[in-house]
């Protein structure tokens, strides 16, 4: 294992089935015998998770577009200096769900934002860390919100209540990212069988990076 | 009284004056039947509220200074929409007790995260939004600590007991910016009587933006 770890970032909408695929990344590593962490912001961290419970309220609805892209940027700061940096300093390899991109996507894309500006916030909160390798998992948003709600796995809140429009501008503004940044992004089809996408992954993860380790 | 209405940012080092200063410029307002609203982040807006009460949590040692400044910034953000902006288009004199420029100097100067890089996400924070006139109090901090001490009007709370060198950085950082700015900051030594001060202030007030009224 080389000193400085490998930070992995898993990104999609809602419902295209990150968990399971952090899972089998998981799985991957465990069986190359190579130490892990999974997190996501907040991540039990205690000032992130405060942070995101003033995101997530569902009776926040005066909520300037600005002051919940500014609560993102100070959660992932939060969580990139108590979690993420001590990992990857251990050397371990860090599967990271959501990071930067989701705040481009979100709202930089689809709130209209503006990419360029949410990314300079970014840009101070992560002090410049950028992920090793992203793996965007596309599906088209009526079929990931088909997923959530036959799964009933979780409470729907304030973001899910947005428009199927909203979710149609968040899949292009990561298809706008993946095309911009090919050297970082890896794009998986996740509208296909579990194994199929699982298959395809673990290859690129050892084309990309995990070669030399 | 013109459509758009004034914004006045007041600053300055604990200790200053700025609560008193405020009190005086909203006398003399009412005296010409100007309205006016007196406000200061988080001024009671339950989301910018929530998010300050994270700041000041004294349990919160923890706390990234990128963090930190990021809550600032968003809390900013949520009153600027849901108070000040909303004041100025109804024509009002808005008197703000620290604006930008506190986190310029408190997070930017102070803790060394860089004036600039600070600027540019309060720059997304306000959407641009500058105040018509900035009133820096000037006071060397022993005497602004020694003030707060004698008071006992409020908690200590966790920005308080940084150490005398940190407060020293602050004023530093207010007189850079009152150098940079000179059309925007005017500097008030704030270690005279009361009464001189308010003098001096009332002539600004009419000299700089309150003659065309």
């Amino acid at each position: 294992m080389r000193h400085q770890g490998l930070f992995i970032t898993i990104e999609g909408g809602d419902g295209a089935g990150k968990t399971t695929v952090i899972g089998r990344m998981a799985a991957y590593l465990q069986g190359r015998s190579l130490p892990y962490l999974i997190t996501r912001e907040p991540g039990g961290i205690e000032i992130a998770e405060k942070i995101r419970s003033i995101i997530l309220n569902p009776e926040h609805t005066a909520m300037d577009a600005r002051t919940e892209a500014l609560l993102y940027a100070a959660s992932r700061a939060q969580h990139l200096a108590e979690r993420v940096e001590p990992a990857l300093k251990d050397g371990l390899v860090v599967l990271c769900d959501r990071f930067v991109d989701s705040s481009l996507v979100y709202q930089g894309h689809a709130r209209g934002l503006g990419m360029d500006e949410v990314e300079a916030i970014n840009q101070f909160a992560t002090g410049g860390r950028t992920p090793d390798l992203t793996v965007y998992l596309d599906i088209p948003p009526e079929d990931g919100l088909a997923r959530i709600n036959a799964s009933g796995q979780r409470e729907v809140n304030r973001l899910d209540l947005e428009s199927l429009a909203f979710h149609k501008r968040v899949r292009e503004g990561y298809l706008l990212l993946a095309k911009k940044h090919p050297e970082r992004i890896v794009t998986l089809d996740a509208n296909r069988p579990v194994a199929v996408v699982e298959q395809e992954l673990i290859r690129t993860l050892e084309d990309r990076i995990l070669k030399d380790l």
